[in-house]
């Protein structure tokens, strides 16, 4: 446990390596937070759910930090106002975060039973955290005029993509959520049955290519494809394209971490919206799965162990400098059959993100929260460029709103069998 | 079919006998339209599928009409223009009405056989936009500071309601959708099969008098019972009631369609958002029910004859004028076992308005074209006092946004059972 | 008196004989109100400063009506909801008007002496509203698609216009503001000296077809011409020409209250912001006059009789129907030196509204109640096709924010001279 | 010159003496900007017109930095986003700086004629922008929620201000605007004569304990003080008071840029907007004085010569370290007569921001490009505590619009006389 937490909380300082005082100081929009928050709140989580309670007489760092870095309902600074504070410096809170880790190592050398969960959902969270920074990061340098890169080295080609298929799937009764005998956050319990019709699903995700094709054909102004709703984002916000492509004297090009490059068609399409992506598959002839079709299709194939994330090897993770990472989707292999899961960019399905059956109203605000944000939200399957390894398994449901691009968000396609 | 066609048409017109001009020419909010417009555009679609397709050498009244009355996407007025159109003047509008339903009984008379399910479709269209008709008025004279009332006639009391029973029901496969041998919407079809876990589900709706204890328990500022976006739409907007409530010297009073009544405890609470819906079910320690939770308990019961509107009857529909109607939820009838289901108000379901799993996404605007506003919309089951014959039945799909009030909307819980 | 009384508010009537209840019953921007309210407010100024304080028991005609139509501080309506109040009806505010007519022509009879100046109030204001209420249906009637014409008899052709000419004024200290021997505004108080350096002013209003060489000079997106506000303003509403100009196949027209017709090139420009007239002048190498130097050169001429308005004739205003009056500018005549100064349009000058110096300020709020708008607005100078006889004088002065369009606004050229 | 040069280059590093890199990276209105921007932009301007013009072959620092930190029309960054560029770093903003300040110092040894005009700009803008970085920072500061001090050595106690007296001038002919021999900037031209009505001006500006008697009279809510864009903007801003007062266990407080401290009755108030003074001076009995009789004022008294500021001394300024400098208004000396004229605070005037009657409207943008801004904005004259010497005197023009308070700005009372 000791060398776990130390791996992962020493993660998430490797990712602020090629970052300045000022990349860490500033958010780019509301949903975004500065990297220095970041940095204070996953250490507050500590402080607040393991010192105080399991170590007695525990001093917090500076009593106001409570208040600045929690994300309790109330008691918070307003969202787009974190970038305000200043003070303290990233000195001070880098600081908090070694008198925080300090206290933690030397009660793990003496951890009571209860606090073993609530530490290992403080690691678990510290890393949604770690890929919250990546996209957060990714947004404010995409801002930039200068496109900086945030991984100097440059990326690999993307190897040439076989045609899509749709592949059957017969449904039935599908155990749908997470056992419960190892870590898993709230919204994956409890596991349950839920009955599919039959429907096929996409082998692959949709290429920057083939999204190319539907921008070309006219789509993005073309009502057939839109929701009502997404239509309107897309007059509002002008929309052409997907978030991070730009064209720069006619030719398409498309900014990652690594920097900017001209547009590769084989890579997968990155950074669309929901509404981009109903669209895109209405456009096919076909529709997005649900987060049940997914989990069903997921569960249902041999895994490929080329693209399934590890299990979490702390040696392993110590080890990777973020120089040495991959942060952009790379694309699917040639092996035949469901494929590329867990890699690349989280998918949109077709579910509103909502508590599943047999899980009671709650009446008290529990350490993951998820309920709250159980409306008017869209789920997400699978795992990203950015997602810590253990955060990609089949039941996992990632979330966002429909008009949300900032996250490395692409496409499988659907389609139901009569 | 030409007396059914005769007796929904005037009752249109009947829902307008006792307003003036002015009542008709205004809108109160966006999400609103005129009573002109809602007569324009009832009779626009009749001339658009059904006279300009199957009556040879049709001469539309008036060319511009399709623009100003139309809900195509692109051509049409913005929806919170509507009011300015203050010509064509409401004398036009209804030689318009007269226009069309003389050519209408015309072709009736000879009515070729494709024609039949456009003509349904219309007169089932024309009766949604009754029940908006009372919405919207009912909302525009809401504004006034002196409370007209839209029927004359004062309500009965309300009889005394039972304590509120918890029914279980065992779940297991459901049949949910609507066979199709009859009319039905698009977004009721295909019928198909939902596994449901085990459940229970109220009596009835809740009353004012449960709603006013959880106001007086502090409920609306209690962080504990609201979704995020509930908590921020309710400080926005400064919700501290339902929506027509009222408090005149401290004591509450509800606003409508009879004119200011004090409130009266045992009426079902009405006029209540998704968010003030699911956090008085956090409060009460329940749930909202799914959609097919829902479907599944309104068709496991005998159906309390009393209670479920009739099968339309042309006779007695043409003989109601709006002068005998009782336009405000009356209240449960003291029947034991499931009621209130199809009467008084909409019930909230906890269910993401969204395509049935075996619906293919569409290419083609559809004439019901439900499935553009499959996004942040939650279904609606049931019907409420102005809910027209024939638009209660249990597989009946009503859908809104979650803030949405101006609609009859009410409460029913639901609970796991584990 | 009785007679002064009688023609104004028959005027009032007079102006809405072309419009229909629904026309009266709307307001197409939260500036503009509903004809009916304009109706119903001036009958309140009388009732209330009138009525309740000149006469014995008065009983209002309504208690709830000062809520409505009162613009007092406070207790009225948001400006924006006017069109909401559907009740009381059109019918009911005639009868409230006639019921307030027959009280005063009562009590005209026999009138006390400090009645008089206020009812002269009354009467001035209710004139000013029926400038008002012209611009305010021209502003409704111009959103509707089938440009209807308030008045069916077409306009005469517009003269030749003789070339734009600046006359130089020598300038010096200048008598500023009203004597107060008969009625006048507070704002035109009190009268005192200013003192001028030597200007050049326009002998004319600037043309339509002057306006029409800067838009077709790329007049709207040269930055070079546009104060930083007025660029954000043009940018946000995306203005391209004064507010009634239609582009109609390729040709320029202009809606009018007599309807759409083909731009007149000869007419005065009209319906344009400050922004675009401080434009228009920078582009032309001069600039807007103060309201000082506009009073000065007004006073400077021998009154060119025709053009002047005459005094008020009740028995020529009572005969003067609507269907007889010319709401549009009509062009400048060709006599030489300044003309136009009261003709056609108001128009801007440099000066931002704001006391005059030796007006104290106020602690209460007065009858006239200018001075709580005297921020941000700016002043006009003359009066328009619109204004009531007696409402121009050299002394007037009308103002309205930067961007305000829909009355009728025009532009006069000045120069300084070195 | 070479001396002044690096004086006031210097001073402006000074200022950021006790500021951390996050402080200098964010802006935290979009009316503010980062200080490092101001590093920037303060250098931009000597390499756009002082370094390209007038050294052959001169090779820009870096080719985007125009675009980066120019205020030029159109191809400059939304001011809101100024924030976002978190590239350039710091530590290459201030290499910009020492590359621009050598190049500028390798010039002047040689300085063509035509280069001193520029120059002598270039560094009065860089002053200008030196009370914009204290403000801005205040600003900053200001929203944590730490109060912390921008400078730490305590403020002085101010001493006990003697009871306000207004003081009665006979105004006349008044000689208005600079001469022009010395350095001013285009908006204090030309020289040129106003006629002065009498009026009376009070010998000190207003004290807090004056203020706060206007808070604890209800001020704030009696409609009868406020303009109506007033009272909307207190309204919807939700304003209780000035802009940094802090009311903390119910004792109002003042955050400075010494830190928080208990609010001092006897310094002046400061921080209000144009409307608070304006409602301050009506609940008075008084009004704000017009900037001509405010420079009629200062022309009219003999200088006190312990409060004017002295004459640049780049001796003196250069040993002048951030920590020795009072930046908090420190109240009226109790010398009689009018004083307190270029010290403290700013002091609105009831004047709206225009030209000078003899300057011809303008076609090209000038250097200092006053002139885009003369629509909505209000003068204020003086100076305070953080304008640098040489930017006090009768005839400079300070404006801002009538909402903002981040500056430092007073009220001085002025009334007329009959």
């Amino acid at each position: 446990m000791a060398e776990t937490y130390q791996t992962i909380r020493q993660q998430t300082i490797n990712l602020t390596a090629s970052l300045s005082v000022e990349d860490m100081a500033v958010q780019s929009m509301p949903e975004a937070s500065p990297i220095k928050w970041h940095l204070a709140h996953t250490t507050w989580f500590f402080e607040k759910f393991v010192l105080s309670r399991f170590v007695k007489d525990y001093l917090p760092f500076h009593p106001a930090f409570t208040m600045l870095f929690s994300t309790d309902n109330g008691i918070n600074l307003p969202r787009e106002q974190r970038s305000l504070i200043t003070r303290p410096s990233l000195t001070l809170v880098r600081s908090y975060r070694t008198h925080v880790d300090n206290a933690v190592m030397a009660l793990i050398k003496n951890l009571p039973e209860e606090a073993v969960s609530v530490l290992e959902m403080g690691l678990q969270r510290e890393q949604k955290n770690q890929e919250l920074m990546l996209t957060d990061i990714k947004h404010l340098l995409g801002t930039n005029p200068f496109h900086p890169a945030y991984i100097v080295r440059p990326l690999e080609p993307a190897a040439k993509v076989a045609t899509l298929k749709m592949l059957e799937l017969r449904g039935g009764m599908a155990d749908i959520g997470h056992p419960g005998l190892t870590f898993c956050f709230e919204n994956e319990l409890p596991k349950h049955r839920v009955f599919l019709n039959p429907f096929a699903i996409a082998d692959r995700k949709i290429t920057n290519g083939e999204y190319l094709a539907f921008i070309n054909a006219g789509g993005y102004n073309d009502a057939r494809w839109w929701l009502e709703d997404g239509a309107e984002w897309r007059a509002q916000e002008r929309v052409k394209a997907p978030l991070y492509w730009r064209k720069i004297d006619d030719v398409w090009h498309e900014y990652t971490l690594h920097g900017l490059i001209p547009l590769d068609l084989n890579r997968p399409v990155c950074h669309v919206s929901y509404y981009e992506a109903d669209a895109f598959a209405r456009f096919s002839g076909a529709r997005l799965p649900t987060e049940f079709e997914w989990e069903f299709a997921a569960n249902s194939i041999i895994p490929d162990l080329t693209g399934l994330p590890t299990i979490a090897d702390p040696e392993a993770e110590k080890n990777k400098g973020v120089e040495a990472m991959n942060l952009h989707p790379q694309g699917a292999s040639t092996a035949t059959g469901l494929k590329q899961f867990f890699t690349d960019t989280w998918e949109w399905t077709a579910s509103s993100y909502t508590s599943y059956p047999a899980i009671k109203a709650r009446t008290e605000p529990s350490l993951d929260n998820f309920e709250r944000q159980m409306v008017n939200q869209y789920v997400l399957r699978g795992g990203s460029v950015a997602t810590p390894a253990g955060h990609s398994r089949t039941t996992y449901r990632h979330f966002q709103r429909a008009q949300t691009r900032w996250q490395f968000t692409g496409i499988r396609l659907a389609r139901s069998i009569f």
